[in-house]
């Protein structure tokens, strides 16, 4: 196990995995402040040597229910590194009457809003706390407020190894509860979100912790790839059409890309599915690249949006998504608040499903494709469902209304049924 | 499938299925209004005929996932009934850093956290609405304000049928916008909880509606004794020698006994585990009635705690409740609020669970038991998370405290650090 190399994004240099810890030392060189990361690298395996004793049929008779299920296309020595938190697959969900609405005839929903701290980022985080302590490295750090940090404090508390999180202080309590209930040591930063990022690397060269920055460690690529893995199982070892990314740094975008390419190296797909990237008409800088064919992204400078989870104005893993994009004959399209929020209570009453408002982006996002033509009626599409809406719930309560009380009596709720009946 | 009898916990008459819908019409004329529940009723299975075909390795074999994992123990005619909203067993995680910290050598956290709608409530749910739906009843619904509506009205959401809920017009708009997301029909009524209680048996027999209230639909008991099911085939068909029951109306105190009686009645574990019922100390009327060796329960009129899914002054299904403990030599325990929010950063920062009050009230008692001797040090202690702590975020900021801002220097940093040590 663990045999691996780190290939550049940018300048395709190839790596051992000792020789860098976490960017192409040459490409970083290039970074400006306030811009997406240079020299992001991408793990690749060697592949024909996986093939040989790798397939399917395997897969499906793994006793195995999580992470361990794709020790081969992991890159760690043994599943023993492993937090315990992360223990099955999420449910492929079927949404046959959210189809319906959709003008889609078979639409999947990747739920992962049942992972243990509620978010997608849970797959990034386990497997870099994985990394750390196959390391030796008890402390994990990172920049960030949402759902990352929350993912790796939970993760950390799992295996009795710390984490620290630096935040801007102006980072909401509701927001920073979740984390310090896991034990992560907040350290709250006189300074914006770029600030935490450029200290939490400098602490993590001073005081030997390992950095879990979103992109920035090439692991959460890898964390983030196995949802592709577990969709190719899920859907009997088939490629869907589609799927719908909500897309904020880009690293889920990436991190879906991968994983069906993983399984293309080996033989296993013959084509990786189309992505769509879906941002916040607020906040959607990746979709401007995208639309103007521009491979340079300009950052969003008052990114805008109720979806705080893909509220990033400087998506660090852009330069990977609009190379996803382009690589899968992928789209990126922006979808506003309104139809957000209209998401939110769409999957809900359709599928019992309760999406945060990110995640119902990627059902915003599929509805427009679909209406729009781009996705066909008759196309698989997978749409992720990135986090718990319990992350949100005022947002949510803007996307539902409240009736009347009645009286405590039987003709009183006569009349509530007559009046909703009209 | 679906062969059962009726046996009423006060009387113990019989009945067959279609002689009775939801209570012992006997016992239940002499109910009073805000009293336990009379005329419970119990579904016994033919546990001889069962016993022939069914044991541990068969379970173990199976490759179904989730309920239907236990058909023949389910009052059901078929695993189609069975909504797709809940797909496997819930986790079962050991809890070695916990212990330590109670002093409890083998603890295990049964984390339903991750369930549909965060909470335990989905069992019943579950099973309420299959059983509804064999019964081609389009609608279901109960009166409720907490986790139980949530999961009524997700679980409805999935199998489009529709949901009814009762709500006192006092219920926070927080707790209604799940409810309202899942497409829930929110009735707000001018009155107590127990209006609502009384609205809605009124309301299911003038429209046809079936009812959900917990205790009085005999099916949520059914529901929830799953989680013992599971807890017995994931200690690798073992008993532990005690589970630790959050407390409030006592349906899942009654429906573990059930789990676990069930398993004894087919010959499949020797003794029933012990269970400990834990209350909050402001609303504790098992606690008070045990302890005063009654068989009567005194409603809490004024009931006051931060948990509040064990906020239940009237709990219906006490008889049942104070049966559970006594057949089972269980204990019951009451907790002060200032321990339940200990708990929740006690659970957080040694596993990684986020649990909502209610649910860390579960190892504030496991607690208070091993520290007086009730629990030893080498028995085996299963706890029940029964709710996930994002349901109630502002109780859980009340268990932390957030640091002062630093500096953004690597000098800051250090400092912190340096006072963070002290």
């Amino acid at each position: 196990m663990r045999s691996y190399l780190f290939e550049c994004i940018d300048c395709r240099k190839h790596y051992a995995p000792d020789e860098v810890e976490y960017v192409c030392p040459e490409c970083a060189r290039e970074q400006q402040p306030m811009q997406p990361l240079k020299g992001l690298l991408r793990c690749i395996y060697d592949y024909e040597s996986i093939a040989r004793q790798f397939d399917a049929d395997l897969i499906a008779k793994r006793e195995e229910l999580g992470f361990d299920r794709w020790m081969e296309l992991l890159p760690l020595e043994s599943a023993d590194a492993l937090p315990p938190l992360i223990t099955a697959a999420t449910p492929l969900r079927p949404a046959p009457k959210l189809g319906d609405l959709l003008g889609l005839e078979e639409l999947w929903l990747k739920d992962d809003t049942g992972l243990p701290t509620g978010s997608f980022k849970d797959r990034a985080s386990a497997l870099v706390v994985a990394c750390a302590y196959e390391r030796d490295r008890e402390t994990v750090a990172t920049a960030s407020t949402g759902n990352a940090a929350t993912a790796l404090a939970g993760q950390c508390a799992s295996m009795e190894m710390e984490s620290v999180i630096f935040v801007p202080e102006s980072a909401p309590m509701a927001k920073l509860t979740q984390i310090a209930v896991y034990g992560g040591k907040l350290i709250p930063v006189r300074g914006s979100y770029d600030d935490c990022f450029e200290l939490s690397l400098a602490a993590c060269e001073r005081f030997g912790w390992y950095n879990r920055n979103t992109a920035y460690n090439p692991f959460t690529v890898e964390g983030k790839k196995t949802a592709a893995l577990e969709i190719w199982e899920q859907l009997e070892f088939e490629t869907p059409d589609w799927v719908i990314v909500p897309t904020g740094d880009g690293v889920i975008l990436a991190g879906i890309e991968k994983g069906f390419s993983d399984l293309a190296a080996l033989g296993l797909i013959e084509r990786v599915p189309r992505l769509a990237a879906v941002q916040a008409a607020g906040c959607a800088p990746i979709v401007d690249a995208v639309a103007s064919g521009s491979t340079t992204i300009i950052p969003e400078m008052k990114p805008e949006t109720v979806a705080d989870s893909i509220r990033v104005g400087v998506p660090r893993a852009g330069h990977w998504a609009l190379q996803a994009l382009a690589s899968t004959n992928g789209v990126a399209v922006a979808v506003d608040d309104e139809a957000i929020l209209e998401a939110i209570a769409l999957i809900g009453r359709s599928s019992g499903v309760f999406a945060e408002p990110a995640a119902a982006a990627s059902i915003a996002g599929a509805q427009k494709l679909a209406q729009d033509g781009i996705i066909a009626p008759d196309e698989v599409v997978v749409a992720l469902i990135t986090g718990n809406g319990l992350k949100d719930v005022p947002a949510a309560a803007k996307a539902v209304s409240f009736p009347k009380p009645i009286e405590a009596t039987i003709e009183g709720v006569q009349d509530f049924i007559d009046q909703s009946a009209k």
